[in-house]
């Protein structure tokens, strides 16, 4: 596993000197790089059971008017409005009940003038009926009924198209298909969906001194744990993680492991071994390649990276690369900063950062200059006491959780950005961005926050 | 399906005179029966590719020490310091290179005075180096290698244990493994995880006017959406989902599905049939067996909804049930406010609760009194200007998102809270929350708003 130079007090800055300036791009440049690369997969169609979280690639339209037929919306009666004008507690009318719909059924039993049918919720309001009266208006009879109320025109009663018509978008393309949406779907009367699909994504790590976490080590050797924190990552973006673990620092078998997935997924991700030591093999096997670029980029951490493309041939697509650092930091911040929204593009999303929030600095730190920063922050909620609006009129400028809370940040680990201390990374539930021509971050500074968790 | 008296212009209030007052329970009043009923499942242990998003029920220890041992944070030379002082540009010291150290290696040669082992980043330092020159600073040799500074004390050298000492406590119960956790377990030695398990939920539609999303539909009968809609809000919690679909309104199929059920899930979601209709099937099951308690509920939508577990056995544990009204809208809302808090204490999370904001009433509605409303609403920010921070110093009062964004909101359907509409509740984002003793919400009010997507 390679160095990214990143390390806090690193001289890593003196690369700079021997790297042509022309080849380090800003974090802007290099997402701008990354985006451009990147389109939504093509659509494909999957059950409903199956399309929770997805992209819509289609409108959905519903196949019948909804609700399909004039039904009740309460349980109780289906009557004859001008039969029971005038009806009361005081002035009671009893009727014959000449049928007993139920929900489901498919009878229609026509009244005529004096008749009442008993009906339940959903069930198809029957010819003639013009209204309906809720059962807690009625004695409940089942031969004769009692009612004591005189309904309003058209009460309780749900009209065939009220909800949507026959043809209209019930979804439109674009649409994320959280849950009531799905529900819209089934109620529009479409068993499947046409939709994005989850990116598959290949998760390596890169490393002779990389053992499975459990597995005993000797001198030398430490776990894994850069492929659970990106195939978890890879998760948490929606994307479906193919964890391939430790490859040790082979560029035959790096080689041979990276053909082998190029037919089988969408996107492979690599951590570790793109820097400029002797045994970086990640950038070894790909650089001759010539569809993946390594280049500096002005960020801490993760200023080593290289993005591209596995060659594609003329029946397989080369699957997107991203060869990350080794440093878990680094992977956690490249991840975040550009794998992530590229994951979520590939699934059609037009939302492709992450939420941020602007914080308090409680605790300051440093940052490089020229570089943007990154530092895993832990960011906590203080809720004040809740003030009283001084205006209860709609105000444009109100910010509407004025009064309510405010962030603070502090730095989750005395290493800083650049540690590589998984255990600190652990418990940063944010990420505060330092724009590149700050260098001092100080207590009570506001920053903006990148939210992870 | 049974009406759940929740239509907007229903007489559904009329019903509370027909209930002994004592059985309403406000929505406070019913969640804390709910959450008193629930604890964390019995912990499993799983595998770490298994363990994302679910929360630990040990803490979580180092095997070994943290780095397990001294190794080098950059690709370079390990060296003995005092061979090197006044190296510089102008000054540079050329020394024999002695071995060839890469990541993973477990070779330790031992280093005398004048000579240096070039070194990997993650290689383990040989006894007698105690500094690192990183390769910027050399002509890369490997025979002999130039040196042209001098490294400060210790220069690039990870300690061993400097993370955590073997024992260390690297994760505590009760955290939710977020991508970084899973990764902080791994790096700590460890491939399973003590956690709460995932609840298995099982979620059926009853109703006879109930088929098949895509099948064809007669004169009565509908599109099954509710269990499409449960199901992926079960997933959305975090809960695994057991689908089961349409039963008809025959107690002798739903008392046989619910019996097959219970050694299978630990939470039963039924919606549907809990009213006071001929043929509220779910009321008809369950009442009779004492384990499941029926009784409004002071909200609007939702009112008529029971709580309670199928009977245990001596070998099998009654599951959790949850009655829900028929009515989309107001299986949704029961779902949010009841179910999904209960489906997280179940996972062990802390944080039971949906994310709230403080919004502007964009378009006002009317609420019942006496009743708690959840209001399908569309949420919208709207970015100011952002403001200069007026000060720049630490202020404890200072809303850290003051002159960023504000929240709007209207109602999501024309049909308002208590709407049948399953397509207006596609669109909503939040759920309004009118306390019990407002009826009117007004343009330009502030208001509380869960975000459920």
């Amino acid at each position: 596993m390679a160095n990214d130079h990143d390390h806090p007090h690193s001289q890593a800055d003196r690369a700079d000197a021997c790297t042509p300036a022309a080849s380090a791009r800003t974090v802007s440049e290099q997402l701008a790089v990354v985006l451009g690369s990147v389109a939504p997969l093509p659509p494909v169609r999957v059950e409903l059971d199956a399309a929770r979280g997805l992209v819509l690639a289609e409108d959905v339209l519903t196949v019948t008017d909804t609700p399909p037929f004039d039904n009740s919306a309460m349980d109780g009666y289906a009557v004859i409005r001008s039969d029971l004008l005038g009806a009361s507690v005081l002035n009671p009318i009893t009727l014959p009940v000449v049928a007993d719909l139920a929900a489901g059924t498919a009878d229609n039993p026509r009244l005529v003038p004096g008749q009442v049918a008993r009906i339940m919720t959903g069930a198809p309001i029957p010819d003639g009926a013009d209204a309906i009266v809720p059962i807690e208006d009625t004695d409940q009879g089942t031969d004769l009924v009692t009612i004591v109320a005189a309904p309003a025109v058209a009460a309780h009663v749900r009209r065939a198209g009220e909800d949507a018509h026959a043809g209209d978008r019930v979804l439109a393309a674009g649409s994320v298909l959280w849950p009531a949406r799905v529900a819209a779907a089934a109620s529009a009367g479409t068993s499947t969906v046409l939709v994005h699909p989850a990116p598959r994504v290949a998760v390596i790590s890169t490393g002779s001194e990389l053992v499975t976490p459990g597995s005993p080590t000797r001198r030398g050797q430490i776990p894994d744990s850069n492929s659970f924190l990106l195939s978890a990552a890879v998760a948490d973006a929606g994307g479906i993680p193919v964890r391939i673990g430790a490859v040790p620092d082979d560029e035959n078998v790096l080689r041979a492991v990276l053909a082998e997935l190029a037919g089988t997924v969408d996107v492979i991700v690599l951590s570790g071994g793109v820097s400029v030591g002797a045994y970086d093999v990640v950038k070894a096997v790909l650089k001759p390649l010539g569809t993946v670029h390594f280049g500096p980029v002005k960020m801490q951490p993760g200023k080593p990276q290289g993005f591209g493309h596995w060659p594609a041939t003329d029946t397989v697509p080369g699957p997107l690369i991203f060869a990350l650092p080794g440093n878990p930091v680094s992977a956690h911040v490249s991840f975040e900063v550009f794998v992530r929204p590229a994951l979520r593009r590939l699934l059609g999303h037009t939302t492709l950062h992450r939420r941020t929030v602007t914080a308090t600095v409680a605790d300051g730190w440093n940052s490089p200059p020229g570089r943007a920063q990154y530092m895993p922050v832990i960011v906590t909620y203080r809720t004040d006491i809740q003030r009283a609006p001084a205006d209860n009129t709609r105000a444009a400028g109100t910010d509407a959780s004025a009064g309510s809370t405010h962030a603070e940040v502090r730095p989750a680990s005395r290493g800083g950005s650049g540690s590589h201390l998984v255990a600190g990374l652990a418990q940063a539930n944010g990420l505060a961005h330092v724009p590149e021509d700050t260098t001092h971050i100080r207590g009570g500074d506001l920053i903006t926050v990148m939210l992870t968790s």
